[in-house]
Protein backbone atom coordinates (compact mmCIF):
# COMPACT_ATOMS: atom_id res chain seq x y z
CA UNK A 1 0.00 0.00 0.00
CA UNK A 2 0.96 3.70 -0.82
CA UNK A 3 0.47 6.45 1.54
CA UNK A 4 -2.81 8.64 1.22
CA UNK A 5 -4.23 11.51 1.98
CA UNK A 6 -8.09 12.33 3.20
CA UNK A 7 -10.47 14.59 3.50
CA UNK A 8 -13.95 14.02 4.90
CA UNK A 9 -15.21 15.17 1.27
CA UNK A 10 -13.77 11.26 -0.02
CA UNK A 11 -15.77 9.51 2.38
CA UNK A 12 -19.09 7.87 1.44
CA UNK A 13 -20.97 8.34 4.34
CA UNK A 14 -23.41 5.44 5.50
CA UNK A 15 -26.19 5.14 8.10
CA UNK A 16 -24.19 3.21 10.99
CA UNK A 17 -24.88 -0.31 10.81
CA UNK A 18 -27.38 -2.15 13.24
CA UNK A 19 -28.86 1.28 14.90
CA UNK A 20 -31.41 4.08 13.66
CA UNK A 21 -29.61 7.08 14.68
CA UNK A 22 -28.50 9.86 12.29
CA UNK A 23 -25.23 9.01 12.69
CA UNK A 24 -23.09 8.57 9.45
CA UNK A 25 -20.00 6.44 8.85
CA UNK A 26 -17.14 6.27 5.58
CA UNK A 27 -14.73 3.69 6.08
CA UNK A 28 -11.53 5.02 3.77
CA UNK A 29 -9.58 2.29 4.52
CA UNK A 30 -10.63 -0.94 5.46
CA UNK A 31 -10.34 -5.01 4.87
CA UNK A 32 -10.30 -4.47 1.25
CA UNK A 33 -7.00 -2.73 1.42
CA UNK A 34 -5.03 -5.57 3.09
CA UNK A 35 -3.38 -3.43 5.90
CA UNK A 36 -4.82 -3.85 9.49
CA UNK A 37 -6.29 -0.89 10.51
CA UNK A 38 -9.71 0.85 9.55
CA UNK A 39 -9.74 4.63 8.93
CA UNK A 40 -12.48 6.60 7.96
CA UNK A 41 -14.97 9.74 8.83
CA UNK A 42 -18.02 9.77 10.84
CA UNK A 43 -20.86 12.04 10.93
CA UNK A 44 -23.54 12.93 14.20
CA UNK A 45 -26.33 14.86 13.38
CA UNK A 46 -27.34 16.70 16.53
CA UNK A 47 -29.26 15.15 19.75
CA UNK A 48 -28.35 11.70 18.48
CA UNK A 49 -27.71 8.53 20.91
CA UNK A 50 -25.64 5.46 20.02
CA UNK A 51 -25.27 2.90 22.33
CA UNK A 52 -22.68 -0.03 21.48
CA UNK A 53 -20.62 -2.62 22.64
CA UNK A 54 -17.20 -2.23 21.48
CA UNK A 55 -16.06 -5.25 18.95
CA UNK A 56 -12.97 -3.75 18.37
CA UNK A 57 -10.56 -1.03 19.57
CA UNK A 58 -11.91 2.41 17.97
CA UNK A 59 -10.19 5.39 18.50
CA UNK A 60 -12.43 9.08 17.53
CA UNK A 61 -10.71 12.22 17.13
CA UNK A 62 -13.39 15.04 17.22
CA UNK A 63 -13.07 17.26 14.72
CA UNK A 64 -15.63 19.42 14.88
CA UNK A 65 -18.89 19.79 17.81
CA UNK A 66 -19.12 17.78 20.67
CA UNK A 67 -19.75 13.94 21.38
CA UNK A 68 -20.87 13.18 24.88
CA UNK A 69 -19.40 9.30 26.19
CA UNK A 70 -21.03 7.25 28.64
CA UNK A 71 -19.78 4.01 30.49
CA UNK A 72 -20.45 2.34 33.65
CA UNK A 73 -17.21 4.06 34.74
CA UNK A 74 -19.10 7.59 34.26
CA UNK A 75 -19.17 10.12 31.01
CA UNK A 76 -17.05 11.88 29.87
CA UNK A 77 -17.01 15.40 26.51
CA UNK A 78 -15.24 15.47 23.86
CA UNK A 79 -15.03 18.20 21.31
CA UNK A 80 -12.52 19.25 18.76
CA UNK A 81 -8.68 18.11 18.51
CA UNK A 82 -9.46 15.55 21.78
CA UNK A 83 -9.21 12.22 21.29
CA UNK A 84 -11.59 9.51 22.62
CA UNK A 85 -10.18 5.95 23.12
CA UNK A 86 -12.62 3.00 23.55
CA UNK A 87 -10.64 -0.29 23.85
CA UNK A 88 -12.18 -3.77 22.79
CA UNK A 89 -15.34 -4.98 25.16
CA UNK A 90 -16.21 -1.55 26.15
CA UNK A 91 -20.09 -0.60 26.55
CA UNK A 92 -20.14 2.79 25.20
CA UNK A 93 -23.49 5.81 24.70
CA UNK A 94 -22.56 8.34 22.20
CA UNK A 95 -24.81 11.31 22.13
CA UNK A 96 -24.88 14.39 20.53
CA UNK A 97 -26.78 17.65 21.94
CA UNK A 98 -27.54 20.48 19.44
CA UNK A 99 -24.74 20.80 17.07
CA UNK A 100 -23.57 17.91 14.52
CA UNK A 101 -20.35 15.90 15.26
CA UNK A 102 -17.29 15.27 13.02
CA UNK A 103 -15.06 12.73 13.85
CA UNK A 104 -11.99 10.90 12.26
CA UNK A 105 -11.73 7.13 13.46
CA UNK A 106 -9.10 4.98 13.04
CA UNK A 107 -9.71 0.56 14.28
CA UNK A 108 -7.99 -2.33 14.88
CA UNK A 109 -9.26 -4.71 13.84
CA UNK A 110 -11.28 -3.47 11.22
CA UNK A 111 -15.40 -3.39 12.17
CA UNK A 112 -16.93 -3.30 9.19
CA UNK A 113 -16.17 -7.14 8.69
CA UNK A 114 -18.01 -7.74 11.73
CA UNK A 115 -21.37 -6.72 10.49
CA UNK A 116 -21.29 -8.75 7.06
CA UNK A 117 -23.45 -11.44 8.63
CA UNK B 1 -8.80 -1.38 29.50
CA UNK B 2 -11.55 1.33 30.24
CA UNK B 3 -12.75 4.54 27.85
CA UNK B 4 -10.22 7.48 27.98
CA UNK B 5 -10.63 10.98 26.57
CA UNK B 6 -7.52 12.99 25.95
CA UNK B 7 -6.62 16.32 25.19
CA UNK B 8 -3.12 17.61 23.65
CA UNK B 9 -2.42 18.92 27.41
CA UNK B 10 -2.04 15.38 28.62
CA UNK B 11 0.99 14.27 26.60
CA UNK B 12 3.85 14.60 27.67
CA UNK B 13 5.76 15.37 24.09
CA UNK B 14 9.43 14.63 23.51
CA UNK B 15 11.46 14.95 21.32
CA UNK B 16 10.64 12.27 17.88
CA UNK B 17 13.44 9.36 18.66
CA UNK B 18 16.27 9.01 16.02
CA UNK B 19 16.53 12.21 14.81
CA UNK B 20 17.35 15.93 15.55
CA UNK B 21 14.41 18.13 14.41
CA UNK B 22 12.74 20.01 16.25
CA UNK B 23 9.64 17.51 16.37
CA UNK B 24 8.06 16.23 19.34
CA UNK B 25 5.52 13.40 19.56
CA UNK B 26 3.57 12.17 22.79
CA UNK B 27 2.41 8.84 23.43
CA UNK B 28 -1.18 8.39 25.11
CA UNK B 29 -1.44 4.64 25.05
CA UNK B 30 0.74 2.25 23.91
CA UNK B 31 2.63 -0.90 24.82
CA UNK B 32 2.55 -0.11 28.22
CA UNK B 33 -1.27 -0.23 28.78
CA UNK B 34 -2.08 -4.03 27.08
CA UNK B 35 -3.57 -2.95 24.04
CA UNK B 36 -2.74 -3.52 20.56
CA UNK B 37 -1.98 0.45 19.89
CA UNK B 38 -0.68 3.65 20.48
CA UNK B 39 -2.27 6.62 20.30
CA UNK B 40 -0.62 10.02 20.84
CA UNK B 41 -0.44 13.80 19.45
CA UNK B 42 2.77 15.29 17.72
CA UNK B 43 3.87 19.09 17.87
CA UNK B 44 5.99 19.88 14.38
CA UNK B 45 7.48 23.54 14.90
CA UNK B 46 7.51 25.52 12.05
CA UNK B 47 10.21 24.53 9.16
CA UNK B 48 11.12 21.27 9.86
CA UNK B 49 12.15 17.92 8.00
CA UNK B 50 12.00 14.45 9.61
CA UNK B 51 12.80 11.59 6.71
CA UNK B 52 11.45 8.04 8.01
CA UNK B 53 10.82 4.50 7.10
CA UNK B 54 7.95 3.19 8.40
CA UNK B 55 8.12 0.82 11.20
CA UNK B 56 4.55 0.50 11.40
CA UNK B 57 1.36 1.64 9.92
CA UNK B 58 0.93 5.01 11.43
CA UNK B 59 -2.34 7.56 10.66
CA UNK B 60 -1.85 11.10 11.22
CA UNK B 61 -4.84 13.26 11.95
CA UNK B 62 -3.98 17.15 11.17
CA UNK B 63 -5.36 19.02 13.62
CA UNK B 64 -4.01 22.44 13.03
CA UNK B 65 -1.29 23.84 10.51
CA UNK B 66 0.14 21.96 8.20
CA UNK B 67 1.92 18.97 6.81
CA UNK B 68 3.90 18.20 3.67
CA UNK B 69 4.41 14.48 2.92
CA UNK B 70 6.46 13.12 0.17
CA UNK B 71 6.75 10.23 -1.11
CA UNK B 72 9.08 8.45 -4.59
CA UNK B 73 5.14 8.45 -5.67
CA UNK B 74 4.65 12.10 -5.01
CA UNK B 75 3.59 14.99 -2.85
CA UNK B 76 0.21 15.71 -0.64
CA UNK B 77 -0.25 18.44 2.16
CA UNK B 78 -2.33 17.67 4.74
CA UNK B 79 -3.95 20.89 6.63
CA UNK B 80 -6.94 20.57 9.50
CA UNK B 81 -9.73 17.77 9.67
CA UNK B 82 -7.14 15.72 7.37
CA UNK B 83 -5.84 12.34 7.37
CA UNK B 84 -2.45 11.04 6.10
CA UNK B 85 -2.24 7.16 6.34
CA UNK B 86 1.42 6.11 5.81
CA UNK B 87 1.37 2.39 6.01
CA UNK B 88 3.97 0.30 7.30
CA UNK B 89 7.03 0.21 4.63
CA UNK B 90 6.51 3.79 3.12
CA UNK B 91 9.89 6.25 2.82
CA UNK B 92 8.66 9.53 4.23
CA UNK B 93 9.77 12.84 4.39
CA UNK B 94 7.71 15.53 6.52
CA UNK B 95 7.85 18.83 6.23
CA UNK B 96 6.06 21.85 7.76
CA UNK B 97 6.71 25.29 6.30
CA UNK B 98 5.87 28.72 8.45
CA UNK B 99 3.45 27.55 10.97
CA UNK B 100 3.51 24.76 13.61
CA UNK B 101 1.61 21.75 13.19
CA UNK B 102 -0.38 19.49 15.70
CA UNK B 103 -1.13 15.91 15.11
CA UNK B 104 -3.11 13.38 16.54
CA UNK B 105 -1.90 9.55 15.71
CA UNK B 106 -2.35 6.16 16.01
CA UNK B 107 -0.57 3.40 15.13
CA UNK B 108 -0.25 -0.53 14.63
CA UNK B 109 1.41 -2.09 16.03
CA UNK B 110 3.42 0.30 18.95
CA UNK B 111 5.81 2.01 17.28
CA UNK B 112 7.83 2.90 20.79
CA UNK B 113 8.75 -0.57 21.36
CA UNK B 114 11.20 -0.84 17.99
CA UNK B 115 13.28 1.98 19.42
CA UNK B 116 14.10 0.75 22.62
CA UNK B 117 17.38 -0.74 21.85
Amino acid sequence: MKLQKFNIADAKLVKSPGQGADIYVGNLVDERHGGPITIGYGRYAPNQTLTETMAVDDVMIVLQGHLVVSTSDGTVTAGPGEIVYMPKGTAVTITTEGETALTAYVTYPHWAALHED
